[in-house]
């Protein structure tokens, strides 16, 4: 088995001597006020999350992204990472020009260099990336919204966001990695969620740990649609989860500050090559990751990975099928290890799950671990 | 993932029309009457299973195998597969000679052409392969009590052992991969066993299956010790496992016609290659795999792998833990998945199953299958 991977991480961070330098200079510089989107992945950017990206994609990257999943050096990429800004704004700044990035509250973030200012196809974007052009789609929705010009360019980061909750489990990529270390998990298999973890995903969690040294439980905190579940509800169910269920001396938990772009089988990769940045050997790509309405096939998410090697990735894709309870077996299965019909099942769609929890309604404890649908129903009672 | 290993097999039958002139052969050549052992040496020869080998050992492979671990060509094999007889026999035997092999009534099974008659050192053959010199250890007893010469060389055989129980689940391993192929699965994983397979093995083959295409449930039938559960029994619940519990387009039940060695490590490494030929792409090599007594260490028999690459073995093992069902997790679960103590554990000795079944007293449904318990305790009942 392959051993967690040791490229050393390209941060961005300045150096700290030359931080009061760049904070005086960005004062002077034209300002950009970032989405929440932007803002995350100036922090991904940061940390090395995204590796092996230093700054905004510029224009040859962008376009071999879109359309090939890969940079143009050839490395696997499958989520174009840019700075959008409007007209207007775009117009006032010369290529080569230094810009600096702010959050709404003023609050300097960074500075970028901007290489290259270039137009797009936004309709090209969301056909390539989201497999559909259609506004109901949240991430196609997004898109339509953001700025007409992309710039392109280097970052030199002065400070991280201001709002980055859970920050004793917000481990950048070089904190995991050490922490693997530390524990001597030669593999590490990483679960991406922006759910509640229900038995189901125990189950698949457990599974992969059967074959792997450790798990990280990589909870994505980022924006998120409206319906999801708050991710400081998640957090307080995922830790009463791991603290009843799981082995504490196999298991990490930590924050993924991605926003979700609901890219589906694009995201999946993308969610693998992060976490191959965080030290994973191993990602468990379940049935519609990242998927949203009925954008994407079941299994579109996991088949993408064929057209990649395992050298091109750098990590182990675990695909697994759509797992339940099922009476007859008195075990999680799923549809390739049980043979009874659905009558045996015990099946609730997401959107009867959240009616249940919101009514507090207490999910069978073959479905959820009691105590996990009890944090989960007096987060959302409080919300 | 890599797929199903497409070797060409080298069986070692004679084409049908010189089976007759080989039959007349035989009637004059010197005779052997073979043990148990060599006649199921003989059957996986004929069929492949344990290719590349198509005869027994000469001086210099068992030589390298026994001390290394590989043939003379450097591919990687276990277990010495020899021929032994007494020496007062061998001295009748000329090496260049052709012998013929028969089972104990008189039936003729192969001619072997003798390459090389040669001595051995059986204690350190037992050193070497059975880590011990105790004559308790069962395949120590059984290489102590066998010839004190080896014949080396090649097989023609003309017919298989008259004895081959299970004949609709013998399947040879060029039909298991045909098998494999009209079921399109590109990855199998293999289970040996030769015991019933509790709830803990149903996990542990449904865990694997998770992640590959297709089980082969691959029951051991050749000689094993006593007390272990008769084969019949054990294949007839096998069956009314994989019935009820299993579903029927992802798993094969056949058998495997070897004998137990009891060589722990060393025959965790033959029973992987073995299944290689049968087609599996992974093993499943669990707690004290082929150990008997205390002669190996809990992981011995999956520290072994660490000696050879996947290039060399062409097989992937997948090592689990010792797992067991727990009353707080409601589930089936190993060392590596559970936090909680013993007390909250469900774990009976194999004495103690053996005893219970023997007794007619089930075991909680949470262990075994209740139809698996039922088939059992009346098999033995039979018995």
């Amino acid at each position: 088995m392959q051993s967690i991977n040791s490229t050393p991480l390209t941060g961005v961070f300045v150096a700290p001597d030359q931080r009061e330098a760049l904070l005086q200079e960005a004062t002077s510089l034209p300002r950009i006020v970032l989405s929440p989107l932007s803002i995350s992945d100036v922090e991904l950017l940061t940390i090395g999350a995204v590796a092996p990206l230093t700054g905004f994609l510029a224009q040859a990257d962008y376009e071999r992204v879109v359309t090939e999943m890969r940079l143009t050096n050839g490395q696997v990429w499958s989520i174009p990472i840019t700075l959008p800004v409007d007209r207007e704004l775009a117009n006032s700044i010369k290529e080569g020009q230094r810009v600096a990035l702010q959050e709404p509250d003023g609050h300097i973030l960074a500075i970028v260099t901007v290489h290259e200012k270039f137009t797009y196809d936004k309709h090209r974007e969301a056909r390539e990336i989201f497999r559909t052009e259609e506004e109901k789609h949240p991430g196609v929705a997004r898109l339509y919204q953001q700025g007409e010009v992309l710039l392109g360019g280097p970052l030199e980061v002065i400070d991280l966001p201001r709002n980055r909750p859970f920050m004793e489990h917000r481990l950048m990529p070089t904190e995991t990695r050490q922490y693997f270390a530390k524990k001597g998990w030669k593999t590490v298999v990483g679960f991406q969620t922006r759910n509640p973890v229900h038995r189901s995903h125990e189950y698949l969690q457990k599974v992969a740990l059967e074959m792997v040294d450790g798990l990280l439980l990589h909870p994505l905190v980022g924006e998120t649609q409206v319906e999801d579940i708050p991710a400081d509800v998640r957090m307080a169910s995922y830790k009463v989860l791991l603290d009843n269920y799981y082995p504490a001396d196999r298991t990490l938990l930590s924050v993924f500050p991605a926003a979700m772009r609901y890219a589906g089988p694009r995201e999946a990769i993308f969610h693998a090559l992060c976490r191959k940045n965080y030290g994973c050997t191993h990602f468990i790509v379940g049935r519609d990751h990242a998927g949203v309405g009925n954008y994407y096939g079941t299994y579109d998410a996991q088949r993408i990975f064929d057209n990649f090697t395992y050298a091109e990735l750098g990590i182990t894709p675990l695909m697994f099928e759509h797992t339940f309870y099922c009476k007859k077996c008195e075990a999680i299965v799923s549809s390739k290890t049980c043979p009874h019909d659905k009558s045996s099942h015990l099946v609730f769609s997401g959107t009867e799950v959240r009616r249940r929890l919101r009514a507090g309604e207490p999910l069978p404890h073959e479905f959820t671990r009691p105590e996990v649908g009890q944090v989960l129903i007096d987060g959302l009672r409080e919300k």
